[in-house]
């Protein structure tokens, strides 16, 4: 392929579209791309895709991990969506590995699939910048030009925050991870200060590392309750939250009498199986339609003008624990 | 391919051996099939599967869905195994839609997959009998010579009885799905039973149908222990088990003093984020590593001599709930 773009003074790039049929082309482009490809008898495997018809369309998905509740229901969603849309979806768990992340999407890139939805957290991939495919990202930047589904971070931590004050919590800490990543999810931490601030009280910050396992993290937790002095806290990953809960009950604190907590993401696992816990509900549901839709238009016409990035609202959900 | 199938005079799997190097064939057979390609002027996907190059190698994966923290733990994992293999991972999450598992197994089977690997719930899917793919199952019967994974649910069953009964239960119920499916999970019912026979007790079974959502399940709970002299439970998954120690809370019901509760599976979400749960531990590393160890073993070589049943060890898990 990187012969016929160069015979035809293309780009790999606009070989791929012209074979694929996919995006905007110029009749010229086309013809002198064409004219290329006979010239060095290239075959491209459009037979493959027409032998395979329109029922192995292939779409790829980059979580970070599908055992993680929150990953595997949007996973599972976008799965079901778009196997009636007449794709199959290929698993990509890209959990703190960034050399498999880059690996996939080389793969991936390499003409295999129609579209990609990317939500890892792994940084510094570049092959992002020029994948040459439809990519939608879920909640985090990955390059120029490519959109981000995300939620109203920002206002969630306000939301989170404000709930905590209103209940009386004055010495309220935050649970977050490291924000080194540049993803829209550090608004949480934005949204609580930015509560603090206005009610002039002293913020109290505590970062951990995604790479920290659940057992470290929950050792780190059960020394922040003993010591610290703490009426609320708000944890910004509902997992997060039940470990606090666990440690705070090891340590015989009332919850929410002593100690008030609130989670983020809210979703049908926790409903289901933790409906004590108060958290910030994200909109799972449309997370994928709106990606799906999004994908789509690209995957259709790969000029179509999107926002750089949607935000969509979320709400809190009151449980017992605060 | 039908048709070259029907003018070679052999099966449309042998068509596909032949197509795809695959399995022990005589050379009389591929020549037979090679004939009546040229014949009918059929042209297969090899070339296709040439330009992909060994990185394109796919496996697909039918689980109920990996919104489910054993199954997405289960993918993710197996996911992670088959990528270090050169493999990518086609999900299909099946969940109570067996129409949706039919259609899947057709598209997988069209020569599209080296393989599968199936652990969903659905029945009655003849297309398992003659999908002429490699195909291991994970803890369910799908059709004669497909070998099946699973662990020794009847020691499991056993096991958590034993327990619930050594540490003062003679009311021991069980709560577990409906048994109308062919799958060694209903061999935690009868190793349930086979204790109960010992100990002269009289079983109480209560049965969930699979469709019946976490809230319907859950007002079911409550009636049972409301109603219902009961002083341990034995749960067949750890989700169930999760229903009944928040509803006895809700009713102030003491664990482990006035019930004992003990559930099934044990996978990490559950070690790291309720470690009071006294459960079985399924090997879901050992699962994965068998399920794409026999895989390989039937994609290299389709008459492969395997077992029809695997069962690995299952162990229990002290928590407080027991």
């Amino acid at each position: 392929m990187t012969d016929v773009a160069k015979r035809a003074g293309v780009s790999a790039t606009t070989v791929s579209r012209v074979i694929n049929h996919y995006g905007y082309l110029s009749q010229k482009t086309i013809d002198k791309v064409h004219k290329a490809m006979e010239e060095l008898n290239y075959q491209p495997n459009s037979m493959a895709r027409s032998l395979q018809g329109k029922d192995t369309q292939l779409i790829g998905l980059i979580f970070p991990t599908v055992s993680h509740p929150f990953f595997g229901e949007l996973a599972s969603k976008m799965e079901t969506k778009l196997f009636e849309k007449g794709y199959k979806t290929i698993l990509c768990d890209s959990a703190n590995n960034k050399e498999k992340e880059r690996d996939y999407l080389k793969m991936l890139a390499a003409n295999k699939v129609d579209g990609i939805i990317a939500g890892a957290h792994n940084l510094g991939i570049p092959e992002y910048e020029n994948v040459g495919l439809p990519i939608i990202s879920f909640d985090r930047h990955l390059a120029e030009g490519i959109p981000i589904v995300s939620s109203d971070s920002y206002q969630g931590g306000r939301l989170a925050t404000e709930q905590l004050y209103q209940r009386g919590g004055r010495k309220i800490a935050i649970l977050t991870g490291t924000n080194e990543s540049d993803s829209p999810t550090n608004k949480r931490l934005e949204g609580y200060l930015s509560v603090l601030k206005e009610h002039q009280l002293e913020p109290m910050v505590y970062h951990f590392p995604l790479e920290h396992s659940p057992f470290l993290k929950a050792t780190e937790i059960r020394q922040i309750l003993s010591k610290e002095d703490i009426d609320s806290i708000f944890c910004t990953d509902d997992l997060t939250a039940i470990l606090v809960l666990n440690k705070a009950q090891e340590l015989g604190i009332n919850i929410p009498g002593d100690l008030k907590v609130i989670g983020y993401d809210g979703t049908e696992f926790i409903q289901n199986y933790f409906p004590q816990l108060s958290t910030i509900l994200q909109p799972i549901d449309q997370f994928v339609d709106l990606l799906i839709d999004l994908l789509m238009k690209r995957i259709n016409n790969a000029d179509v003008e999107l926002d750089s990035l949607y935000q969509l609202p979320v709400r809190f959900m009151q449980g017992q624990t605060s």
